[in-house]
């Protein structure tokens, strides 16, 4: 997963304006305006009917989005894909290759990026498999159902291991997160019915909860 | 859809470091940190693959990554919920409730607030439908599928009208974006099968030849 560590800052490390509690989702915060470099301040603009950092100096709205996720559940055979992870969050655990989608690029496209940035394996017939609505962290998540097309994989950068696994063999217990369980989860069930369908959810997870 | 101007801005009217042309995903510029004011330079950032804006006073990298939009196909027995544009772009041209996705919020509550917003009615039974990725302006489309809960709808603030339409009336040549046409199309040809799955794309249009 490539790291962007404006969604992964500690938001005590934050000198800048502080988002009440409530805004749980806006993973930065800003000080001066990027257009003309004057201070900014939060408040809901004219017409808008919610707080945006904003310049009073030039009118720059400052627009703040959720981010997406984009990644490959990869198969071969029978077995599936897993990687350990290299970095926080979550280090020493196993995911699904996957991470931030950049501009200019499909989603698809992300799909197949990561999944050769962080288990260096090419991939075919992607199907939209996942999408997973986090609201608590400001994203959405898609995982595409894909074939390995050699089966060869190596760990990337971000990487300590790659391995295929068998159903039996998933380490449910050392998975990074819900969503990568619940894609597992999902795609073992439908394989033995083998009839494959979209899965969308919305998690809500209370930030005081949540890991 | 709420307008979101930092995606609509005409890149000729931007004063700061210039995109090159092939970025064509990257909807805005900046010039000044949002952290420490200094100047940021556009450049790729070590350990990285990619440019981005960084700034090389405080250190901190700016990563702008895609949108999401998010709306429905709201159904009122068996018509379908349209509203007329009253802004740009494509104002006068109809389309389905929509719009950007908001940090801290789940993909369906986004799809009932926008359907809130724009043509004030409210909805129910929610299901993902189509999601479109869209590269050339850096966003992916969400629409779900949806029961209006009372058949009560106007337009909202940024609509000139609202309306039920038989599939044989639904203004074709007039809609608003190719995501709205397909979506249609799939709901019409699936509701005849009486068998809805979701449909996923990416659609590539060079800048060249977009509207």
């Amino acid at each position: 997963m490539t790291s962007n560590p404006s969604s992964e800052n500690d938001p005590s490390g934050m000198t800048g304006i502080m988002l009440p509690p409530l805004m749980v989702g806006i993973p930065t915060c800003m000080k001066y305006c990027s257009h003309c470099g004057k201070t900014v301040v939060f408040r809901i603009p004219e017409g808008d009917n919610r707080e945006r950092f904003l310049c009073e100096s030039c009118g720059t709205i400052h627009y703040q989005n959720p981010r997406i996720i984009t990644g490959c559940l990869a198969v071969w055979e029978d077995r599936v894909l897993l990687c350990k992870r290299a970095i926080q969050p979550r280090s020493g655990f196993w995911t699904l290759p996957a991470g931030f989608l950049e501009n200019g690029e499909t989603a698809t496209a992300g799909a197949e990026r990561e999944t050769w940035e962080e288990v260096r394996a090419k991939v075919a017939k992607l199907e939209l498999y996942t999408m997973f609505s986090l609201p608590h962290i400001s994203q959405i998540y898609l995982f595409y159902r894909a074939q390995l097309i050699d089966g060869i994989f190596a760990p990337g950068e971000e990487t300590d291991a790659v391995s295929l696994f068998h159903e039996a063999d998933i380490p449910w217990d050392k998975l990074a997160f819900p969503v990568i369980r619940d894609t597992l989860q999902h795609y073992f069930r439908d394989r033995a019915n083998n009839e494959f369908r979209v899965h969308a959810a919305d998690i809500e997870i209370s930030r005081d909860i949540r890991r």
